[in-house]
């Protein structure tokens, strides 16, 4: 495995992909958004661009023209963000109910929408079921059960465990049916007559290992034979997400990931014949559309060390700084640059960021701040505490 | 320090305090609430206790008489929380505008209301000096520089670092001027003319060890000494938040820590004569009032462990959990125990909130699940993310 991933990153290089940096275009949006921040500014913005959008969705068709994609709406749930997917194509990946009305009211089909959060309240999957939506996803005998006795027709998707290795954010821990537990799902969907049809897996978030997929692809393989020995009909493949885009260090591309996708799926159509295959990117398709405005709060010197407080952190949009993910920072400030420790604006310490950043050290209460690359799980994740008002997400 | 703290230990635990357990009249109302709840649940519950509220104000003023309760807004900011406790006879502390706009809405008198965060937005401070709020924290020269530029009338408090040793969340590293730094303030604060006139620490939050409050209020002399010789005229002494509720472990009584606060004070009060003493409790008034009840979205087997994922988690209003504080939970469920993972609905692997739970083995989506000791740091830090709602704060 580990040889594997050395040999992914050394394809990276070699392909030459290049980190997220601040374009100019992006700097110039700002210059000219100025005046009216200065005037009219009262919260965090996420300023996210239509055009960037449906590049890249065109970018996934491209790369991946037979499977189609199935937005996660979680990244990016705002309504004008789903309207431009919807508009540029894409089917949708729900969460829960609340998710599945927002698609409905916009007037996407139920049947073009999955189901993937492997555990569901009893009256979510009623629900869903009744509008329409035709595809669950589970990983244990249990939620078999319970979707089956709900919704006795509905065709279900297995979600098996899959290496994270090389991911930022592991997702294999919480969710993912282990070798056991695939055998004891399959025997018992056969045993209820339940129309189990299809296998997901999750390479995990930000995945920069792109044998991943290829592991996961053959593994789906494998379980298609058992789901025909045990008399199942499975006629679905879903890939997930993890589609990585390059925040902090230079991610395989699309298109070097389609490659392998493409060959390992080669003789899985082949042995499987007639396989619908979907994928769920959600990051992808978003992360590099959203620029995330936000201003400076208080610079100040303490015990040694410089603090740049925001009016966004952990809690305000920029969670997945905290976790590790090194965001691309910039700021219209000059001059010599330091070392600065990040913070929200809450009197809460779990709201320190990052003192990973390096910024002009001219920086000072309300100095405008750019992180580039966040129009995935920042307004998303925003909660009000401390009273700090959500950011405001901007169609351009 | 180490010595200090077993020593505290050791007179809680002579002190016979008991942990947080659910009482028969949580049980009873849980059993009166089950048919509206079967009938009528949408979303997580936080369930206040008025009565409870008002005990805790009552406990607070009797154990500390001299000293001006100020609830810190962020710990539960809903409306009917915080006009109980006005009722009660609190004042309060806040960290934005937001929280300013919801105390004055309720008719609360600014100069009840203390600006608590060292670190503010420019406007947010230029804001509440025109609303009458009086006093204002920092902890640098320049939030005091900024803070004089914009409101040369105000008062100032010092937040300076005092030991969290002992406390479940340390909010040392965040906030509180070092010697060095303090003394720079003072220059400075003289220098300019601005009344710097009083002292703030912050014991950490849920703080066991009750020498912290001894060594802060030793310290907040010293700096009231120099305060003196610099010219200045201090006059405030807040003593923060910090005061525990028995979670998860057994916490020392606020009783215990009024003696401690009351002898430490003592010769404070003999030197400097006219000081006007304030506290910021947040958990101590709230939290003992707070019931959480969600339900069970789905109970399975996986990779030979068992998971309970509840409608709330990590985003949903259970964050603390997550952050190591093992809150009381019971179900209405009998049988034999067994030991389970306890996780949130969404899709993140990060919405994982413990493994350290013991409950029934019966446990099965759709039952309901009870969470004591929850009405601070719940509904506060909930956000929607994958779709899943808020929770419903419920007076009673």
């Amino acid at each position: 495995m580990a040889e594997n991933y050395a040999h992914s990153v050394q394809q990276v290089a070699a392909k030459g992909a290049t980190l997220h940096t601040f374009s100019s275009p992006q700097r110039d949006k700002l210059q000219q958004l100025l005046p009216s921040l200065q005037a009219h500014y009262q919260q965090p913005l996420v300023l996210m661009s239509r055009q960037i959008l449906a590049r890249q969705v065109a970018r996934f068709q491209a790369a991946l023209p037979t499977i189609a994609p199935h937005f996660a709406v979680k990244a990016n749930p705002h309504p004008d963000v789903l309207r431009c997917l919807m508009e540029a194509g894409t089917g949708f990946e729900v969460a829960s109910k609340a998710e599945l009305d927002q698609l409905l009211a916009m007037g996407v089909q139920a049947s073009k929408v999955f189901y993937s959060n492997p555990v569901k309240s009893p009256h979510y999957i009623a629900y869903a079921a009744s509008m329409g939506v035709e595809w669950f996803a589970l990983d244990s005998v249990e939620e078999l059960e319970k979707i089956h006795r709900i919704a006795p027709a509905a065709k279900l998707y297995l979600r098996i465990y899959t290496s994270n290795k090389g991911s930022s954010i592991e997702l294999s821990a919480k969710f993912g049916a282990s070798r056991e537990d695939v055998s004891a799902v399959i025997a018992r969907a056969a045993a209820l007559g339940a129309d189990l049809a299809g296998v997901t897996f999750h390479v995990g978030s930000q995945c920069c290992n792109v044998d991943n997929w290829r592991l996961g692809i053959e593994r789906s393989a494998e379980i298609f034979g058992e789901m025909h020995r045990a008399g199942l009909e499975p006629r679905l493949l879903d890939l997930g997400g993890g589609y990585p885009v390059s925040i902090d260090q230079a991610a395989p591309s699309l298109e070097l990931i389609a490659q392998v996708i493409h060959s390992a799926l080669q003789p899985l159509l082949v042995e499987f014949g007639n396989i619908t295959v979907i994928a769920e990117p959600g990051r992808f398709l978003v992360a590099e559309a959203g620029l995330f405005v936000c201003q400076v709060v208080a610079a100040s010197r303490r015990d040694q060390q410089n603090w740049l407080y925001l009016d966004a952190g952990f809690y305000g949009g920029l969670l997945e700084i905290k976790e590790g993910l090194e965001y691309p920072i910039t700021t219209l400030a000059s001059g010599p640059e330091q070392s600065w420790v990040l913070a929200g604006p809450t009197c809460d310490s779990i709201d320190i960021c990052s003192d990973q950043y390096r910024l002009p050290a001219s920086l000072q209460a309300g100095d405008w701040v750019m992180v580039g690359c966040a129009g995935a799980y920042s307004n998303a994740c925003a909660c009000e505490f401390n009273g700090f008002p959500l950011p405001k997400v901007v169609m351009e």
